[in-house]
């Protein structure tokens, strides 16, 4: 999958399996080391019960001299006071360690079961382990993007590179998804490296701005989670100076295609997904309002069951606009599904029912586009479909 | 089901088949009528798409002569603009004739499949016959409330008799539910009669009140439709002027039970509900916040799939509570389920996961105690859980 991925330079990483997941086949650690240190920037969840690595993590970010990220799957460190806190920061510690950095030269993430403790032992022997293993291999991206992985069933990484003011800038990001998605924040956890130079504000700026308009406009059931987390790391191997004007520009392309490739690959990847949906809302007065429909139909339990079930079933699309919270003027609503007009002025349109029923049941990805007469602000959010699988990989979840 | 339940005086009630649904077996249409002109309010959804009926319904209340009610399932009547309109006042038109009344005195409900328009000669043959059927038996009363369900599975029908001021006041209940049940206005159908004697702007006061602690607090899946209405028809039958002070008060009180006790009833038989889940957030600084976290928990479709497994996994309420977007101290929070502390002052609790997941399995209703740390306010919300069945139902709904 990540073959043709050029690693950006400096980097190095590596998966390994430390028993935190019962699969011996599933990397669940992750390790990513800069031989430099890197400006790192950080986006986190709005969750008031933040997980411990995301305590940690916002009190390092932005920073200018990390050299070190580890991340586990299997356990979330959330909710686990005290304790969970110390432990985030030993995981840093060790990390840092066998990259022979500093303690606080590291950064943590965690996903996966609420409430319990790090096992603190397999996690130092995971990293020791993934320290002698680090590679810039296409087998060392790809055990990284699984280890960070919980139900996914595949890993997402998404790679770009630009030249820039001479000089050859690589981007490589990988992202784990697939359940407790909602979209205040990046609803999952995603690292980014580059060896573009950035200052540490303006990392923190443009991961803001892409955020924002990628990772934030996910979702898979709307839950918005007590680990989401998305790092940039810069190491400035590129050479050159630190990025502004239409250098910082074009960097901030390649990182927006980068992170919204990303960002579509977590709910075309969501737990039970068999659709993935495109939400297009166009002519609101402003772009939260935009955003706020958008999420609404989203969100809705009905429209993603009738998705799943092939079902061009415009009345429950534009329901879901109309209690979004959102004034706007009914008459002025049009809705297509795939490019075929659905409803039009605040009225339904004749169409062949079988016909698009038919082609959703052939195609993966669903594009909806609801169009409002209040303005020029539009907002595209992506999410996935609600199948019984969904339910019986949430109902069986291990507590 | 409605055996014991006594019938204000002054009211007859039918249900018929008109052909709306496909199972002659199944009642679609549903006509009652008040001997007298009785007083009535009404409360809406606010959807910005209200069906036709709504639209109706909301300039004829709060009235004080209206002698019918006409309610069908299987069609919504909403998103049909201006003939859907003239068809939802032809349709109050002719349940008005056959009950000898003027035109405007009749209100009409619908509930159904959206953006298809009346079948006008099945809904006129279906209110003549249940013209002709009007009646006070137990058979009036379960054939008029299994008129108006869609996918629900059984009638949901309350009754109260009060003493009030030395007058024997009853109140009669009946509502569906079952899918698209969001808590913004009723969520659902509703009509309670009553031979109190109420003002128009008393009715609509009270019945405002009523609503939201009853029908407001209840989810299935958190999409508000686009023809919920509840109303309240009083005719004064029972004697005595309109009711002021201690003596509506009392009336009040009753008009809460029969509200709570149809508004469970609705996410009790969810579509596909195997739990009822009962949400009580107490400890906030005010009733809307409480609500807000309330419903947070309630449309949280990773804690519905908890409750469906009978997985007492807390870190999901816990972690819905914390997107809810109302700001609390995390150390102040505590967490029960069934009575079993599982988080306390913002800390997992040692808990006996096998028994508390055992007694989850074997009972039919959920518990879920959040305590905080802000202040005095609490609220209640009813929701069911998210199983496959719901999504198998709501996949292969008619388009």
């Amino acid at each position: 999958m990540s073959d043709a991925l050029p690693i950006p330079e400096g980097f190095l990483l590596a998966g390994v399996h430390c028993r935190l997941k019962q699969d011996p086949q599933k990397p669940d650690l992750t390790l990513i080391m800069s031989e430099e240190p890197a400006t790192a920037a950080g986006c986190y969840t709005e969750n008031l019960f933040p997980a411990a690595p995301v305590v940690l993590d916002r009190q390092r970010t932005p920073g200018a001299a990390i050299r070190a990220v580890v991340i586990n799957s299997g356990n979330a460190n959330a909710c686990t006071g005290e304790r969970g806190m110390a432990d985030a920061m030993k995981m840093a510690e060790i990390a840092a360690m066998v990259c022979a950095a500093k303690p606080e030269e590291a950064l943590v993430m965690s996903t996966g079961i609420i409430g319990e403790y790090l096992p603190m032992d397999k996690i130092e022997q995971g990293i020791t382990s993934a320290a002698v293993k680090l590679g810039r291999t296409a087998a060392s991206v790809e055990s990284a993007a699984r280890g960070m992985l919980t139900t996914d069933t595949r890993p997402k990484v998404a790679g770009r590179t630009v030249e820039i003011d001479g000089h050859r800038v690589t981007l490589l990001g990988m992202a784990k998804g697939a359940g407790m998605i909602g979209p205040r924040m990046a609803t999952m956890l995603g690292v980014i490296l580059t060896d573009a130079a950035l200052t540490p504000e303006v990392a923190q700026r443009v991961l803001g701005e892409v955020v924002d308009v990628t990772f934030n406009c996910i979702s898979v059931e709307g839950h918005t989670s007590t680990n989401d987390t998305v790092l940039l790391l810069a190491n400035g191997e590129a050479g050159g100076e630190p990025l502004e004007g239409d250098a910082l520009a074009q960097f901030q392309v390649a990182l927006n295609d980068v992170a919204e490739e990303l960002a579509r690959a977590i709910p075309d990847d969501g737990e039970g997904a068999q659709h993935l949906i495109t939400i297009d809302v166009a002519g609101c007065a402003d772009r939260p309002s935009a955003v706020t429909i958008a999420r609404a139909v989203a969100d809705s339990p009905l429209v993603k069951t009738a998705i799943a079930g092939a079902d061009p079933n415009w009345g429950r699309i534009v329901s879901a606009a109309g209690y979004a919270g959102v004034p706007f003027d009914p008459a002025g609503v049009n809705l297509s599904l795939g490019g075929v007009p659905l409803f039009r002025a605040g009225a339904p349109v004749e169409f062949d029912t079988e016909a698009v029923s038919r082609s959703m049941r052939q195609q993966r990805e669903i594009s909806i586009l609801l169009e409002f007469a209040e303005g020029d602000a539009r907002a595209r959010f992506w999410t996935s479909d609600l199948t019984a699988e969904y339910v019986r990989i949430n109902a069986d979840y291990h507590t």
